[in-house]
């Protein structure tokens, strides 16, 4: 392994220089405009697969945004294969006047990498094409055998990947899906994740009258759609922070006291999260710590409000239309599909006669929880061990992968969720960046993962 | 009088013609980026009032928009001074996508004009403009003494008339104040009002984080401002659409049996109402009629919402920061200062420690109320009947015109408020629009009531 690790540090500049070009492609999936973005940036993945040694690099057409795919197959049918997922799509930007530089001109300030994506995927892809590339120009192969897909639209829901799955499941064939688009539990202190929450998300739109009238002129006797709309919101949660939708929390598997032990001594302060967010109290769920709050537990956020005037100053009008976008995340066992009927039942008994409503479900993605006692998660274990120098915690994550389900659904394959992230590192906020020290060892200690898990099968492991 | 009519009935399509010119002029006083247009809608008001024979016409500065002055002061001191208020100014047009015909190029359709600012008010300003033209052209000389004065920040709630009028007191001595900037009671139905609501009108902003956050890893430990919003502004009415804020009704003055039964009288149909609007149901406070809701009763109105991801798509956020535009409208005897205290109290109130709360007041003003027996009143009532054919209905309106109360407390005197917009001209909405008989008519009234007015001192009426 050493010449291959040589290899990594001493490209460190070259890596950080290539990503730049990656970021710079404003691919994001959620804006009809930047459609051709998207498909150009797609196109460059497609060509540095090509660069870094992998085979049968092609794009492969969904009723979206096309998958990405690449392969090496060549270890031997006595070596795992490894099938790498990630994403080349992006957030949005907006509230863009918030980014302290531009959001697709890649800026190292102190160590870190800014640009939408750094940390949310391309950074995290990139990272793994770069171990793949060292391994391929010191070795000329290896150790696994290794297919990649990066799909364009996780950012959207990854709407099409679970027929892409489906029926593609021969050419996905693999023993284990590696991932990086998750976060470090903390700062120097690296983390293999084994539990994702799902997610719902919806638009809810109302309609009063047939245009904008006079608040003075009308006000009274008609329904405001953006009272109404605050008025369904807010029977969404109790004080308690309990969300009121019935048969919300039938499935929802309770926390053991075995985990939330553990979680109780991960290093981890009410008090220095709350001020890094800058939140003048924190709340939540009663009766559960922050951690689990995030980790544990459901939600039901308002992502979007619009209705009425909302430009300078001051304008008397009753709107006739209020819009919201909500999302609920889902633990383990809640199903997207049964919430979703759920919530969309309970706003049509919540909203009154006077407004027309409307419950469109965006996109959404079943919970996921991980048996951490496999060999897979072992082999990630060690290889982050020896490339960031310290072994790794176990943690769930607050977000949403929805793939990881399907892979486990669809292929019968379990998944390492090894991310390097970082939680302050605003992931879908302005200012995304990435550690470059996290980066780089995450590129060490994937190739290191390769080894390791190719020594699960040879060992026995 | 007969030359005078004549000479209106002559003119009728050079009115429509010149109308259009002032009506393309963008003069939204809302939005900073209009000043300019502003201001070139003062001077081409200002230019007319020189053409219809006015004299001393000039801008009057203010702290914002100036006031355009103007008067002719020759009938003699035993004839009574009108003052004539009305404002160039407009509302702004957003959703501009709505409208069928661009809002600053005036277009006739079914007997309609199409414009932003042809029923409020430009439209009705002009109606005035054009009764004196015909007494200059056809007599040398109107039967009254007059004195007009228009503003540019109606729109945006006088905010500086009230000190203009104080510090100009002698420049406006006058016996009766005329204002043209309300609706009839319906197509067909003259009307002469007699009551005006009051308004106070606020911002509330609301911050939870330092920045944007990613709702699957921070969600569930960290209030979100949208959802925050939804819930203090879900506290502000009940069930029975009564006003929570504590001491909100304290000054309400109850209507009179008198007045309730006076208005069950007018042509008014719920039915018709609600299908003329698109609205699915009417609403509002327990225990009154539509027609006392919005004429007699106060309200709590959400003018805008704003928060979080509003574009296509989804985006899984909790935004930093949420805000709303709500407003009040007030009845007598109400005080906009006493409300906004009671108001600023109860969001501070209710609000949770999650979240910092800012609320900030825009503008207001005082409802008003006329004894409707006075004799301009009763001027007005003739004036009205001779230019519509029919006697005017007494009726109250929804809206605001700060103004007037300022007149009554500080030049002490009375209003006749007589209006030829109808109440479905979406003076504020997308397609505002004026009807061009009811345009014309008013032009007739107009000549006819400063000679009706004219009368009230000769003949001691």
């Amino acid at each position: 392994m050493l010449p291959v690790i040589d290899f990594i540090h001493t490209n460190r500049d070259r890596y950080i220089h290539e990503l730049k070009t990656l970021l710079a492609i404003p691919s994001i999936s959620a804006l009809p405009e930047h459609a051709g973005d998207v498909k150009r940036c797609a196109e460059w993945v497609a060509d540095e697969m090509r660069r870094v040694g992998l085979e049968h690099v092609r794009l492969i057409d969904t009723p979206g945004n096309p998958v990405v795919y690449g392969d090496w197959l060549h270890a031997g049918p006595d070596v795992p294969t490894i099938l790498f997922y990630g994403h080349y799509d992006v957030q949005p930007v907006d509230p863009v006047n918030l980014w302290e530089s531009p959001p697709f001109e890649a800026t190292v300030r102190d160590g870190e990498i800014y640009a939408r994506g750094a940390a949310d995927d391309k950074g995290q892809v990139f990272m793994h094409l770069k171990a793949i590339e060292a391994h391929m120009k010191q070795t000329g192969k290896l150790p696994v055998n290794m297919r990649v897909i990066l799909e364009g639209e996780e950012e959207v829901g990854s709407v099409n990947l679970d027929n892409f799955v489906r029926a593609n499941k021969a050419d996905l064939a693999s023993d284990v899906v590696v991932i990086s688009d998750s976060a470090m539990f903390d700062r120097g202190v690296p983390s293999i994740c084994y539990g994702l929450r799902g997610l719902v998300y919806f638009q809810i739109d109302l309609r009063g009258t047939k245009s904008d009238l006079h608040s003075g002129v009308f006000g009274g006797a008609v329904a405001n759609p953006n009272f109404v709309l605050a008025q369904i919101l807010a029977q969404m949660k109790d004080r308690g922070g309990r969300i009121k939708i019935p048969g919300f929390y039938d499935d929802v598997r309770d926390l053991t006291e075995a985990e939330r032990a553990e979680w109780a001594k991960l290093p981890f302060n009410d008090k220095q999260y709350r001020k890094s967010l800058g939140a003048p109290k924190l709340t939540g769920e009663s009766g559960y710590t922050t951690l689990e709050r995030v980790w544990g537990r459901p939600t039901f956020e308002v992502n979007g409000l619009l209705g009425g005037f909302t430009g300078e100053g001051a304008k008397t009008v009753i709107p006739a239309v209020s819009m919201a976008k909500v999302s609920m995340r889902l633990v383990p066992d809640q199903h997207p599909d049964k919430i979703a009927a759920l919530f969309d039942a309970y706003v049509k008994k919540v909203a009154p006669k006077t407004v027309e409503v409307t419950v469109t479900r965006m996109h959404g993605g079943k919970p996921w929880m991980a048996d951490f006692d496999n060999v897979y998660v072992r082999a990630a274990g060690r290889a982050i061990e020896q490339g960031f120098g310290k072994a790794p915690v176990f943690c769930r994550e607050g977000g949403s992968i929805p793939v990881v389900s399907t892979f486990q659904e669809e292929l019968g394959v379990p998944s390492v969720l090894f991310g390097v992230g970082l939680p302050d590192e605003n992931a879908h906020a302005p200012n995304e960046k990435l550690d470059l020290s996290n980066f780089h060892n995450g590129i060490v200690a994937s190739a290191i993962l390769y080894d390791e898990i190719a020594k699960t099968k040879r060992d026995g492991a």
